[in-house]
């Protein structure tokens, strides 16, 4: 199990290596910061090429406009998924229900994602990055993990009569429901909330989240309070 | 009936709001019945102008802008919403389940309603409008299904362990996962959909889709379908 970890955390270091080159590296680290601090909207290109000290030619190289970078932060965010997804459905030693629960705990428990993740709270406060961002959930990340699920209902350990549904929950409950800048939860309540979608979706034939997953989860999501909320806490 | 105390500055005033109430209600039906029947993007404050034979100073008088109407026809929207919660709070020959259900068919089964929201799905892509429903549907909205969970949960017809979840989720996966304009479906998949709903919902403890719900918000919701979609269809 510790081997199969270490194998899945190498394939998420490799893919936040896969960046072209430094400058580009700079760039979507800057603006990263830039969007979390002013908001997407606020944060202009002046902004971006005083931070970094480049020239507006050195920086439409690489972007041709801030919404361009706003992809590429996602579609980042996107490959580490999709290469992680890729190498699970390949394996021959895991039934689909594993594989699931494996992608979920790449999710929220590991550390350079929640890092990620993190990075991210204040730009979810964005419109235009959080509508982005539901829009992916709702239209792409499903069909990801319906290619897992279809799979369980073939090789019977997801049982499901629901397949798209469920597909289309794990996506928006998971990105969003239980997360605590959208619906805060200290660390009880982030567990309560986890049971429930666990009785939910075992009731719909996805027994994904055992007690392990359950207990993982609320570990992972609990870390992603948002600052302000824990000062106060 | 005058009041004897009442000085003529007051009755002028009076007169004035009630003229003034006037021309706002004036102003609220035909924007309503344009945004139903042009969308917001598409409908022009030229477009109002014409429809109620008014100036544009006139309009600007009551409504600083064509936002500033759709949020007065949204907060409109949910005083409706609010005052038919009171009624049924304040109902003794009802379970709480039973008013819960009322509540949802009152959205998912009002002409009106329907109509108000068949007029924002094109505005439902504006990310500040996204956002700004989101936000509502995950922290005002949920408060009035909860009041409702808990009485069910004092007379015994909602058994739940998790109120908050379920008062979120009624919230969230009504307004949003249930919408056509977000995850589209025809009508057998809307159905399937709901039922999936319903078992979920019914594994917590919260059995609020009964048959006929089911059936009910299968038409309403299926009604809702963006005519783009129907036509391609």
């Amino acid at each position: 199990m510790l081997d199969r970890d270490m194998n899945e955390r190498q394939v998420i270091r490799m893919a936040h290596d896969m960046h072209s080159g430094d400058t580009e590296r700079r760039i979507l680290d800057s603006v990263r910061r830039l969007f979390a601090e002013k908001g997407y909207e606020k944060t202009s290109i002046q902004d971006i090429l005083d931070d970094l000290g480049l020239s507006k030619g050195g920086l439409y190289h690489h972007f041709k406009s801030k919404e361009a970078i706003l992809d590429r932060l996602n579609a980042d965010e996107w490959a580490v998924t999709a290469r992680l997804l890729d190498k699970l459905i390949e394996r021959k030693d895991m039934s689909a229900l594993e594989k699931l629960r494996v992608l979920i705990v790449s999710a929220v428990d590991a550390p350079d994602h929640l890092d990620l993740v993190r990075s991210q709270l204040a730009l979810l406060k964005d419109p235009a990055f959080f509508t982005a961002n539901m829009r992916f959930w709702s239209t792409r990340l499903p069909e990801s993990f319906r290619s897992l699920i279809d799979m369980g209902v073939q090789d019977g350990s997801i049982p499901t009569a629901y397949p798209e549904e469920a597909a289309q929950l794990l996506s928006l409950l998971g990105n969003y429901w239980l997360m605590p800048c959208f619906y805060p939860a200290d660390r009880a309540g982030m567990e309560h909330r986890i049971r429930c979608l666990a009785t939910m979706l075992d009731a719909i034939g996805v027994p994904v989240f055992d007690e392990t997953l359950i207990l993982r989860t609320t570990e992972g999501l609990t870390a992603l309070t948002p600052e302000e909320d824990t000062a106060s806490a």
